[in-house]
């Protein structure tokens, strides 16, 4: 495919997916595991990016706690461009020290930022949809974000209000939505001009470096003093000590949402609808309903590899490794075991799993989280 | 307490207990699992006779998968007495045996037949029934059955339908009845004179072989070969060869119902009414029932000591070792694990647990039965 020299994928994997436990851990954290397919969620997000991208070209904004497992996994990376933030600080100051240390090295760098652990169907069309928004990005002082085409009155995303329909199939944003509840979940889904908010964005580092001059006034500096000191001996220690100053935002609040209120003329705010089958992977719940879907289409197995046997059992999500399971009169169960643990929760409640970790933290049973 | 020289108890082990799959297992039947405490179920049963009778005069009926764990749970017992029969013929020639074998030792011997996975709450009070019910075997050919006092409609078990009162407290005994369905078992429950049939019998054992001899005339003289051969160098083939010709049937179908049809007068078959806190452990749920009781009284603690976590979560059995467990938003399960298998079902749904290990039989997954 055409690709665009200046296009530099920047995954943000810093995230904990205490969702996932008990398979998912602070340094085996979702985007580290293989959830679907023999490859781990940030492998599949590198690969699916390979062909636009080669792999100097990528960025991984994670922790400590996860940075050896990504060297590990990715090992064609660059391990200087695998950058681990001392304290976490949301998204806003992880995707503008990106921009700052991308514009030093090239002046016209595209940004593409993508979450480390979704699920894209259909790779070919993700793509062409990427290479479409790269190119509307590297216009100008564009922002383009990618909408998916809502499917279901989901309440777990915040929505982009869509308006007039621009140039190559982009629409103008009109505004950002938090979470809705269902009421109005239902009716975002009637409109038709409201998409989910899928985390990936595509602009020009410098229109992105200007943006935080803007919103984030007192950060910005701080992570310029940083990208100043990339490569240098006073790297670690600068990173180290100004990092944990900036201010603990997300770009949606930070800088999306602000922009977004100027207008739809005026923000430059672009979604590009996108239908390429993505799912986030939210729970276990949505991980079974993944599975469940693909088994239909003939796309892979159901179970793994050890054996079973059930007798009025239906719709269970079964994570358990070598070893037999009998599931008798149980029916949409989630059973997660591990070496150190074992989970039992039903489809309906599996969002609630993080309530087990926040309990682990405060118990400090720090083995199992 | 008086203890009768003549008394030998006699445990029946060689019983599979599939319903405690995945704990229980083919070489690990639920008899030697410690269900209920730290002793397993017939070092239990041995424990609370042992004030009526020396390690010397127990007798113990198993088979070759089970007799190695027994020597090693029950050291101080006598090996030549724990004897493994070379093929499972059911009760009557198990019973049938040990009678004959201790006619030869002991014309004046008084068998107690015992379940070995029975739990009993009171053993003062269970050895202050069986001690009147010995006077009332040795005094001649009477069989006692211990009858348990009904709690509720249980339609598992077979029911003693009792008669006239007798001497020391014993009824005569009409009628054995199959296990009834609800209904039935409602009108037992309220006409007051039905109680559950425990297993336990004591009779002498000159009155149990002339039992045999007359209700199963091909099997006895079978079985009189075997003990005659006891103690030579020919028992061992003289077993292998003799037992399994004999007939397979219960002891109630082949001497107790024929017997007590001659009615209650002519019968000569006592049940003693029995309170000392019986309960078979018939399943999982059973199990988890007794603990939750036990637990109520204060003599106890339900879960064991590896940590856990519940959320919207009651009333659950969990039998996990060395584990975590996390339950949320789950009621009424049972979950047992293993090394190699893991269960999960509903306190409705326990006493199925057989037909997993029926599929893993029938599966030749040998290791897992």
């Amino acid at each position: 495919m055409k690709t665009n020299p200046h296009f530099y994928p920047v995954i943000l994997a810093g995230g904990r997916g205490t969702r996932f436990w008990p398979l998912s851990r602070k340094r085996r954290a979702k985007q580290l595991l293989a959830l679907d397919g023999k490859h781990t969620m940030i492998q599949q997000t590198v690969a699916r990016l390979a062909p636009m991208a080669a792999p100097s070209r990528f960025w991984i904004i994670t922790n400590d706690d996860l940075r050896p497992a990504i060297l590990r996994q990715l090992p064609k990376l660059h391990p200087k461009r695998i950058i681990a933030e001392p304290a976490g600080r949301n998204t806003a100051p992880a995707i503008g020290l990106a921009a700052f240390l991308l514009l030093r090295h090239d002046p016209e760098a595209v940004l593409g930022l993508f979450p480390s652990d979704h699920v894209i169907a259909d790779p070919a069309q993700y793509r062409a949809t990427l290479a479409k928004g790269i190119e509307i990005a590297s216009a100008g002082e564009n922002i383009v974000v990618l909408g998916i085409r809502p499917s279901r009155p989901e309440t777990g995303y915040g929505y982009i209000e869509a308006g007039a329909h621009d140039h190559d199939g982009s629409l103008r944003v009109r505004r950002f939505t938090e979470k809705p509840d269902l009421g109005v979940a239902r009716q975002f889904l009637d409109a038709g001009n409201y998409f989910w908010n899928s985390g990936m964005f595509l602009w020009r580092a410098d229109t992105l470096a200007n943006a935080l001059r803007e919103h984030l006034p007192n950060t910005a500096p701080l992570l310029e003093k940083i990208a100043a000191a990339y490569g240098t001996r006073k790297f670690a220690e600068t990173f180290r000590k100004l990092y944990p100053k900036c201010e603990n935002i997300s770009i949606d609040y930070a800088v999306l949402e602000p922009r977004s209120a100027k207008g739809e003329a005026q923000s430059r705010i672009f979604c590009l609808p996108s239908d390429f089958g993505w799912n986030d992977l939210g729970s276990w719940t949505a991980l079974h309903e993944h599975h469940v879907a693909k088994a239909k289409r003939g796309g892979g197995s159901l179970v793994p590899t050890s054996g079973r046997f059930t007798l009025n059992a239906q719709n269970n999500y079964v994570h358990v490794l070598d070893k037999f399971v009998a599931l008798l009169g149980v029916s949409n169960l989630v059973i997660v075991e591990t070496e150190d643990a074992l989970l039992i929760t039903t489809l309906d409640q599996s969002q609630d799993v993080g309530k087990v970790v926040k309990h682990l933290d405060e118990k400090k049973l720090h083995k199992l989280v």
